[in-house]
């Protein structure tokens, strides 16, 4: 017999051999059904490897990270079969699982496939799928399995074996098919009830430029059509919502091939909305004792060798900007850290005077390869809300407590309601990873788990995930589309003080360490006005939108009028604007609905007599003809609804 | 005889071989008493050079620059000799006139020269002066000419000598001193009435740091005592209101080591400050239709291939960031503009949709050599208030008088008064010079002119200033010590239009090229900072001061009311701080005035009885207890008085 802890704690004895699928039938046939991947001591197993040995066993199904994964990674074996059968002579290569669904990387010799191939290849997977063959694993010998692709001519795999230890390669079976394989499968090809094949794009053999190009086909599986369906749809909406098309559409922002890939031009309307994101953070920052300051964007080498950052990424970063004489080195910024502990040195400080708390939009320039750029999600410069705080450990406590007062005021104020914490802490089996006295980790660590507890936060910890100088938190925030987007983060930080020597006249009149807290709200305005603008599908919210309404004069006539209604609007803070160009009234509410512009404001003979304007709302909602006091009020109520004063 | 043309274009004729001083004399007797240097054919000569051909003389006094030029040159000579007389075997190298005074580079071997010998000096060159020598030039031969500095042993003349050509060798005597000397003297040592040194610095021989080091020696002389005793008094308030002492005073920006010279970090108070200005400036840009843009720090080189840049001043700039993948080369931006012609090209516009005008506060970095960073003057990062107008050519000159009024709201509103205006034309006769049809020239030039008259600005037009790409109007400002700063430039440009193929679509369906203005009316923000320290002497606009008052209870027993007082300032929009350390109100008083905060309002017993505060200004004046509403009043007052809005 052997003895399973199960993830709740409790301890089964089962015989020797036992699988985890007779481990799910004996906790209950519902479960048995439903599982398809397991765990077993940290390694992922098949639902019927047997287990010989005492340890912990995990039960996955579909519902889990875990379960799908084995279900998208088993779905490739399944395409990667239609596909050899479909395309003779196609040479396989590697087909994992992803975030969403799973590629395989073919070698399609002469033939090319495209969009129109899709179907067939779907039909004839299906097919595969319906047929409820099992996945069968069995070890090869590294001969035996070199033989089989060498047969083939695969050069692909024959170079993935031959780097393999004899001993440990294993194939895995389903129906007529065999493939090199880790494992990870769920039972059988039958609960592949729904197969999508998204795109295909090149890609190069082992993500190495210089070598074969391959086809990477991407695909998604379902096990129920229902749940395909619904994921189309998601993937058509969130295409409509793509950052980059809105982007464009509303002038927001645009890329230059001249200037660089990677580097966003912020256009006049992109550019107010980050003003008055900037300012609105500003103001609630103002509030919570912070200072602005201002850094340049570069920095001697030098002050990235006592950062530390020279070391650990100096390689793989834009590389040094020399002096045409003298062999001065300068780095771009890739963070604002060190230049904010060289302004916290130019002054001693007394116990008094902290925290003294930092803040910048910052702008940093981070090299990532050209293929990994994302329109504003993933760039090369981008702007940091940064701020770091300098406090005493004593104050530690109170200063967290009060970032996450101002993430999650940011976070309401943008209409973000469905949001995480992950708490990362120490690995305590580690403790030689960690700069910092074990004293101050505590007290750090606990610091953090009370301000989430307090605060009321959904959190998580996660053990191990601290980075080495120090814990964190981080907000993950679900979007209208029920996506992650991993948002602004708070960071403890033992190692740069230290690192710059930073110091503080104690009140017993000895110098101390300052304990130094990175956060970033927004994280950067590029990554967060990209998620804005995919969980807004472009309709900020009232108060942040740069152009709040449009004032349509039917004709010329009414010009004055409009300008009229102009002024009252601006001695009442709304933001408008007047739309006079020679067009008809229909086309200039076509283009204000294109442009997302909340109101919509038409004035003709019927509204100057009566001193109203007709309000038109984004959408098309008809709100009549009301006077320009009771707009006003309109609009500061709605703004008063998501807009509190911090 | 000879005829000779004066500068009021009057021809005279005088016998061949006159001097300058003769001509000076058959003119006026006062003339010939205070000419000093004269200029012959566009050579500076002595004023007792015979003229032996017909052609245009200019006579220069003390009041011309060219006369101060000599003046100091001659000192530089009578100074050499104390030198040379005080220190034994010191060797002299060069010594020229600069803007204030006069430096003589000297190799004074064993000896080393301080601030204690300069009384000696003073005292040995005043007596030489009193000697009324006057000053002597002959030519000698080269080989005449190396003998007396080779059997001197000063090898540093003797490398001057030997690059000159036999035959165009003159020396100058004085006294019993002889120095190798191209000319431009005084006639006399008696004219120099009064002589300072000023300091001592280390200089490399010929300014090249493998070279040796000599010891400069600077010195300034007048043809009056009075005269040096007021340019010692300038010299000693410049001191006092030099940027870099109240930038450190008033806690407004620093340098640090680390991140590297040139480039300065903004302190809260000075990032207030700056923001401040910003703001306002971007208010006033609002009205005038400019658009706030943002682009990044870096772009790739072929940006500035294309704008030419890289071509002109690619060897002397900061040198390209290199990635370390795949060889991509950036460089960061030396200026705006070629990222804002990109944003241009990013639609197509209509003749309809111009002017364009795109703003941006953008920083840009510039190399320097470390020898010439000064404070935030010369620096190597720097923010530029910069704005680019794309227009077509027939609104070149309706937005040219916009720019100057927006120029002049800023003058205006942050106190300078005494300001002239440059206007940089063509040269006629180098036509092949510059880009650009003939036509649009002449109706820039004219644009630029008829903003100027129009404007009612003091302005000169200088030919031949002009860029290859445009005519511009530089505005001059003088500040309260009466010294010259270049301020803001608007340029009118051709090139860039043309490089990055900018078009319109104009009336007739057509594409067009647009104008270009680049303008800026700070200049940057470190630069204006800087004039406006010294010409302020740190005591900034009342709308300006980020600080405008403190509040400073007399005990903790009015911290209450002190808060009060606060509640209402902010509500009338002044901004205010309460000092309410456990300090004396004498000690806070002090640091405020060291903080030159405007006012200092004290609140105790009585002021909380009669709800009223005791009212200090900077500098000593006290107003009395009034009410926060009078004072509110007195704050607007003073404000309005300057700040007008645009």
């Amino acid at each position: 017999m052997i003895k399973i802890t199960l993830p709740d704690g409790t301890i089964k004895e089962y015989s020797k051999g036992s699988t985890p699928m007779d481990v799910a039938k004996s906790i209950s046939e519902g479960l048995a059904r439903n599982v398809i991947s397991a765990k077993f001591n940290d390694t992922i197993v098949e639902t019927v490897t047997p287990l010989n040995e005492d340890g912990s066993l995990t039960l996955y199904t579909w519902n889990n990270d875990e379960g799908k994964k084995a279900f998208w990674h088993s779905s490739s074996h399944i395409v990667a079969q239609a596909l050899e059968e479909l395309f003779p002579g196609a040479k396989l290569t590697i087909g994992p699982a992803i975030e969403n669904g799973f590629y395989y990387d073919v070698d399609f010799g002469e033939h090319t496939v495209s969009e129109k191939d899709f179907p067939s290849i779907e039909k004839r997977a299906l097919e595969i799928a319906r047929g409820k063959h099992d996945f069968k694993m069995h070890p090869v010998s590294k001969a035996e399995a070199l033989e089989k692709y060498k047969s083939q001519g695969n050069e692909f795999k024959v170079e993935l074996i031959e780097n393999l230890e004899d001993g440990t390669i294993t194939f895995c079976d389903h129906d007529t098919f065999t493939d090199l394989c880790r494992g990870g499968h769920i039972p059988n090809t039958g609960i592949v009830k729904a197969i999508k094949i998204l795109s295909v794009a090149g890609a190069y053999w082992r993500g190495d430029e210089n070598k074969k190009q391959l086809t990477r086909v991407y695909g998604i599986s379902f096990p129920k059509q229902k749940e395909l369906t619904e994921y189309l749809q998601l993937l058509e909406e969130a295409k409509q919502r793509d950052h980059r098309k809105l982007g464009k559409e509303l002038e927001l922002f645009a890329f230059s091939q001249k200037v660089g890939q990677g580097l966003p031009l912020w256009l006049p309307k992109g550019a107010a909305l980050r003003e008055r994101l900037e300012d609105f953070l500003k103001k609630a920052q103002k509030k919570a004792g912070y200072e602005m300051v201002v850094t340049p964007h570069i920095g001697q080498k030098e002050l990235y060798v006592t950062s530390g950052h020279y070391a650990k990424y100096g390689e793989d970063s834009f590389q040094p900007i020399h002096t045409p004489k003298n062999g001065e080195e300068f780095l771009l910024k890739p963070m604002n850290c060190p230049h904010h502990c060289e302004i916290y040195n130019t002054k001693p400080f007394s116990y008094k005077e902290l925290p003294k708390r930092y803040a910048e939009f910052g702008t940093v320039y981070r090299y990532e390869q050209s293929g990994e750029l994302h329109g504003l999600t993933r760039v090369r410069g981008f702007t940091q809300d940064d701020a770091h705080i300098f406090c005493t450990p004593e104050q530690l406590d109170e200063e967290f407590k009060k970032v996450i007062d101002l993430s999650l005021y940011v976070l309401g104020s943008l209409g973000f309601e469905n949001f995480k914490a992950q708490v990362s802490v120490r690995d305590l089996d580690n403790p030689d990873k960690y700069i910092g006295s074990v004293e101050n980790w505590e007290k750090a660590e606990n610091a953090i788990i009370n301000a989430a507890k307090e605060k009321g936060l959904d959190y998580v910890i996660e053990s191990g995930e601290a980075a080495f100088y120090g814990p964190k938190l981080d907000f993950m925030v679900k979007d209208a589309l029920g996506r992650n987007w991993q948002l602004g983060t708070i960071q403890v930080d033992y190692n740069l003080p230290e690192r710059f020597d930073l110091t503080y006249k104690g009140s017993d009149n000895e110098l101390h360490r300052p304990v130094m807290i990175h956060r970033a709200p927004f994280g950067s305005m590029e990554r967060f006005i990209a998620l804005l603008l995919e969980h807004t599908g472009g309709n900020f919210p009232l108060w942040l939108i740069p152009e709040q309404a449009i004032i349509l004069p039917v004709s010329e006539k009414h010009e004055k009028y409009a300008e009229k209604v102009l002024n009252s609007l601006e001695n009442n803070e709304i933001r408008a604007l007047i739309d006079n160009r020679n067009e008809t009234v229909g086309k200039k509410i076509r283009e204000a609905e294109m442009g997302k512009t909340p109101f919509m404001l038409i004035v003709g003979e019927s509204e100057e007599e009566h001193n109203t304007i007709a309000i038109r709302r984004h959408g098309g909602e008809d709100l009549g003809s009301i006077s320009v006091q009771d707009f006003v009020d309109l609009v500061t109520k709605e703004i008063n609804s998501t807009l509190k004063s911090f």
